[in-house]
C-alpha cells in the first residue's frame, strides 16, 4: 500500500499494479470489487508519467472516467489519442487497447468494467517505446 | 443547458435534473447513455446546497462516487449518513433510499447504474424537511 496522495486526488492511490501487465509505476484502488449483484467492477488508476497498460482487452468492455493529468489511448490500428480530465472512453468489448499516461504527466482515471461476469482483461504483449512515442499532436 | 462551472470541476453541470424528481436544482450531465453493449449507465450529477432526490430505488442496483463537496445518503429506515469526497456508495438492487447535498455545501457525485437492463429508476414521494433535516453528526 502506498500512501502518497496526490495533492487534493479524489481516492488514495492504492496498491501497486500487477508489473507483469504494466511498463512503469502505476497504482489501483479498487472500489467496487467483482460481485454478483452489480456486475460491474470500479477501480481508480494512477499512472506515474510513462507508465502505461499492455495491450489488452475486455470481454465485457470498459469505460474509462478521467479525473486528472494527461493521458494517452490507443486502439489497435488507430493512432493515439490524448486524454484529459473530464474525457470519458467507451471501450467495446473484445477491442485491443492500452492506456497510460503521457511522458511528462501523472494521469488519474475511473476504470469501469461493465458486464464483469463476462470475465476479466486479457493481457497481451507490452506496448513498445515505439508505439508509445508515435503520439502526433 | 447550463454552462455554469464549479471550479476545478472534473465534468460541465450539464442539464437540469426533472423537478418531479428533485427537491431544489441538480444538473445531469449524462456521460453514458443505456446502450445494449455496456448494461450500465453513467451520469455526473450536481446538487446545489439543500437540493436532494426524492425517495427511490433502482431494479438493478447503483454506485455512487462522490467527487466533490459534502452530500447526504440515507436508506429508508435508517439514520442519514454524511458523504464526502473519495466516498463511494454500493446501494443494492430495490432498496429505496435518498441521496442529495448537505443544506451548507454543493455536492457532486457519479451515478453508475449497472444492470442498466433492468430498467430506470422507480421513484416515490419527496424527502420532507423534516427527514432531510434529521441529519445528527
Amino acid at each position: 500500500m502506498d500512501t502518497t496522495e496526490t495533492k487534493n486526488a479524489i481516492f488514495p492511490k492504492g496498491e501497486h499494479v500487477p508489473a507483469a501487465y504494466f511498463t512503469g509505476t502505476a497504482w489501483l484502488n479498487m472500489l467496487v470489487p467483482h460481485n454478483p449483484t452489480f456486475n460491474t467492477t470500479v477501480g481508480n488508476v494512477v499512472f506515474e508519467p510513462g507508465c502505461r497498460n499492455n495491450w489488452h482487452s475486455h470481454k465485457g468492455g470498459q469505460i474509462l472516467i478521467c479525473t486528472d493529468g494527461e493521458g494517452y489511448y490507443q486502439e489497435k490500428g488507430k493512432p493515439i489519442q490524448l486524454l484529459r480530465k473530464g474525457d470519458v472512453v467507451q471501450i467495446l468489448p473484445n477491442l485491443i487497447h492500452w492506456h497510460g499516461a503521457t511522458p511528462t504527466s501523472e494521469f488519474t482515471h475511473i476504470a469501469i468494467g461493465p458486464n464483469a461476469q463476462m470475465g476479466a482483461a486479457d493481457w497481451l504483449e507490452p506496448v513498445t517505446d515505439d508505439e508509445y512515442n508515435s503520439y502526433q499532436p
